[in-house]
């Protein structure tokens, strides 16, 4: 049980966090933290927080749990303005989507990673952003990855994955570079083959008219080109090593298959795309 | 109204639209054909069609309207079957994604394009195939674009146009060249970056780590990656030259995005990525 839970950051991460542990009773009090005193006005309205704050020192004041849910770009100086103000036993954990950057930056602003310090990453989302797309359920059934360090306190570590398994998640774990892997070639390197796919119809003379017959595929598979710019860009900038990788190893493959279709190989194009369906069709549910 | 209609090839495309002009009540018999006899069993028992045979002349017998509903591949030998069979004013048209192919087959079984065969693609469909998969409202609020030809005859354009309207969809018109180009972009293309994605995912080492994180987004984007192999083969095959431009107006669109990630130039990501989502929510529904 969670005594008073202090959300930094109330977007759609963060404010869902908020709505399930409320919902699943696992904590007495929520208070929130938001840049702008429009969000704070509204997550308390939403029934989100019980309190909040513009002020992230006077947020995290007697929390026994602190939950970084800002943009990449922004947690380094949450961590700096958070840094005197923080209990000797508060745990901290963060929901950024890149391991590394956050680690680099806590080691920056606490000299080194602070062993009450978990870092962590809900792999869910949707493609719409703030505190008003937030709802209860949204990491019921979704991967949460806790990124440990050498330093990190079991006890620390437990209290956070007591709480994502309190909102219906599964919590495992893996190293920092091995998560900043696997979301790169996951989710980040789909982010950008989205986008780019986008952008390059929306430059086109006949762009409206290429949207007008896309048909359903084309809307799945460019839906999270809707997300958030700002996000993304940070994304790209604190994973920029692994996601360069990514995109390596995919425009090669894609590559072979230009090949395959520039010399009408055959039996190359359909042993490419019936081992990718077997993958999928194995791996992935509908 | 459609006296005796006959369609050529009972899978996802064929069966449902058989099912849909029955739902309809806008043909008075339906009639279907396939390669296999366990096809045509099924599609009997499935009702989707009243009578069906394993060949193509006994098929077509007194139809009205033929609908060849066979992969790209198969349309010219399934023409050149036909083409001593059919009725001097039976109107023919077929649902093959690539139109200039078609055309080109047409024309090398015909001697010219008859002015009665109307081409036609049906830009619907899911990423499961075969008769069971068929089903009445698969055009329900779908586009259906037809590509006539100069001596294409009003009369079978219009009797084409109708069937198509009485499923639900909506029905333009563009030439042939346009609807390979526009669907090489907004279809072809997006397949390829997904089978590509799951292909590359697959053959790492740790692929099965990787798909087990995979998320939502992940899960959108590759469905069209368990679309089926042969047909797919085929598209890359027939609409080899469109395809080809797409998929390199995309991976220099890429490379510019590669390029802003490795200079870490924060702006040009922030502006690639707000143009794209612009776009999409302008163009697309969710």
């Amino acid at each position: 049980m969670i005594q008073r839970l202090c959300v930094i950051g109330l977007g759609l991460i963060g404010g869902s966090l908020a709505l399930a542990l409320q919902r699943a009773r696992s904590c007495r009090q929520v208070v929130g933290c938001a840049r702008r005193d429009a969000t704070v006005q509204q997550a308390k309205a939403l029934g989100i927080v019980q309190e909040a704050y513009t002020d992230p020192v006077r947020a995290v004041a007697g929390a026994d749990m602190v939950v970084l849910a800002v943009p990449m770009g922004a947690m380094e100086p949450v961590m700096s303005a958070l840094a005197p103000a923080l209990d000797e036993d508060t745990v901290v954990t963060d929901v950024g989507s890149v391991k590394g950057a956050v680690v680099e930056a806590a080691e920056r602003v606490f000299g080194a990673m602070p062993s009450r310090f978990v870092p962590g990453h809900p792999v869910a989302g949707t493609e719409r952003s703030g505190v008003e797309a937030a709802f209860d359920s949204l990491f019921q059934g979704r991967h949460v990855i806790l990124t440990p360090v050498q330093q990190t306190a079991p006890r620390a570590l437990a209290k956070v994955t007591a709480m994502w398994e309190a909102c219906g998640a599964t919590v495992s774990r893996m190293t920092v570079a091995e998560h900043d892997r696997v979301l790169a070639a996951t989710s980040h390197l789909p982010h950008m083959l989205a986008y780019a796919l986008v952008d390059s119809l929306a430059r086109r003379d006949d762009g409206p008219q290429m949207f007008r017959y896309a048909a359903g595929g084309f809307r799945d598979f460019t839906r999270i080109a809707s997300s958030d710019p700002v996000m993304w860009r940070d994304i790209c900038l604190t994973n920029r090593q692994a996601l360069l990788r990514a995109m390596d190893a995919f425009s090669e493959n894609l590559s072979t298959l230009r090949q395959a279709i520039e010399s009408e190989d055959a039996q190359v194009l359909e042993a490419i795309f019936s081992s990718a369906k077997a993958a999928r069709d194995r791996y992935v549910s509908q």
